[in-house]
């Protein structure tokens, strides 16, 4: 039986973990990782696109294990001199990572789009699938607060996600379109996965592009969601309390209703199985198996078995 | 008596030795250091300015006694990691010094000049006296050899001063004004100090600043140059092979044929003793001393006797 063709739909760390487990179950041409980028900031005048560059790492097999994100063994000598002369630094930026960001902001400047610019740095660091970002154009997530409107890495990272979120916004989004290889894969793949990332602002972006909810909606193959919310609590990130806080349930329920229409399966946690009701409720079937993923078994082990959902699905 | 007011005009690594000294013997707001920016060069999209960094670096006490320029104890991951990304590298970047870079870059990016931006790094590096660019136009530095026009950089680092140098251009100096630090202390300063710099490379782009030349002809005080060349030699970089490319005697005499009519004392190394003779034959004063700079009291006792003869001179 020839593999399934899958396009899935990641943020950052949750997502990055999946779509290793992916790629290493797929042959590359049959995988494509569009990833957000909503979050993408402008640091010292650098491009800084923090989970294209969390899948990428994780693909390239140089993620921080500590972390999550960014480089193993970085070093912060640059961000220290910036300190230095007077920059904020309040954004993490390490001396191996800044050479990405560095080498991004050079070739957007040289007239290259993100993907292209995407597609050279993963070629570079000898990744084989493609890894895309969501569109070429500006998409700014934006986070409505008690506090006013903030930039996402200004809710996130500056102020840990402290002010209470009254909704979220992705400026930009109605003007921007698919990148090239996104509009691709939503024809051509057998099947979407979304990976365990924040349904909100992560996932969210990536649905706000134009037609791209649409199209996803009208998408003939097996639609499989890995619900990031596992016994009441984001795995890691701001997903939980930003659920609370919009008056959401706190659950893989509360994942799936923001999946309802979008999605034919949501695989959740063997601890949430008593969920499973309410996530048919929704319209989808209940997957229930083990989702944590620590190791790089457990990421390739619920990638297979998404596959094979995918394959009985199919067959 | 109140000391002279000095504009010095510096290069890089000899430029920013005496630079050092100068700023150890006079009150900060006595020293203006006027520095060749037709050496900038953009490297990965950052703004890099080779002889501001050096005088800059010296300073502040930052610089790399090893290289006379680059930051002591400097790495070079980021530039490691750009190689893995396909980017060239030849032009060495290190950890610390990017930061420098990136800083000037983005305040650039942000509408602010070349001078606002060098005021905004020395500041933040503990330097008090002004150091300033010679222009915030843009000025290039090109080598005309005899393998065609290179940028200086490519020239002086990518090809190690290999090529057989024809002339020097500096593209953009006609239609470029003097930095207002710099026009100001062309009127303010009670004497100008030509460091031992390069006077083809690293004073002659200063020289073609529209106006310099005619201001510095018509400067009222004295005008003492440091010769860059000892024993028939340059202390450091390709002076010495330019000018006999060029077909010039490569000796402190070469020298003050370059500096002819806007120089009223040459500043010799004793070895050069013999020398004065044809210095006085180009119209101006002979100084014979110590005048190799490796230690920082060997600097600061060459910049005390320039005060001096300063002094002596307008009394």
């Amino acid at each position: 039986m020839p593999q399934p063709k899958i396009l899935a739909i990641a943020g950052g760390v949750g997502g990055a973990k999946l779509a290793l487990g992916l790629a290493r179950s797929l042959l590359p041409q049959d995988l494509t990782v569009v990833v957000n980028t909503g979050d993408d900031e402008i640091f010292h005048g650098l491009h800084v696109s923090p989970d294209l560059d969390s899948v990428t790492y994780a693909l390239a097999g140089l993620t921080n294990p500590d972390t999550g994100w960014g480089v193993a063994g970085d070093s912060f000598r640059t961000l220290e001199a910036l300190r230095r002369l007077g920059a904020e630094t309040w954004f993490g930026l390490g001396d191996l990572d800044l050479a990405t960001h560095i080498r991004r902001t050079a070739l957007l400047a040289d007239g290259m789009s993100l993907s292209q610019v995407t597609a050279e740095i993963t070629r570079h660091l000898g990744i084989e699938c493609a890894v895309v970002p969501m569109t070429d154009a500006s998409v700014r997530t934006v986070a409505m607060t008690d506090v006013g409107d903030l930039a996402f890495q200004e809710y996130f990272v500056h102020r840990g996600c402290e002010p209470r979120i009254l909704g979220v916004r992705f400026d930009g989004a109605d003007t921007a379109y698919p990148s090239p290889a996104f509009a691709d894969a939503l024809h051509w793949a057998d099947a979407i996965v979304y990976c365990p990332s924040n349904p909100m602002v992560s996932i969210g972006p990536i649905l706000a592009v134009t037609g791209v909810r649409s199209a996803i909606e009208n998408f003939a193959g097996p639609r499989i969601a890995v619900s990031p919310i596992v016994a009441g609590q984001a795995i890691k990130g701001p997903a939980g309390k930003m659920m609370e806080e919009l008056g959401e349930e706190v659950s893989c329920v509360g994942v799936a209703r923001r999946y309802k229409g979008l999605c034919d399966a949501l695989v959740i946690d063997r601890i949430d199985r008593e969920h499973s009701a309410g996530i048919e409720d929704c319209g989808m079937q209940s997957v229930v198996t083990a989702t944590i993923m620590n190791t790089e078994y457990e990421k390739v082990r619920l990638a297979e078995e998404i596959v094979n959902i995918i394959d009985r699905w199919n067959s």
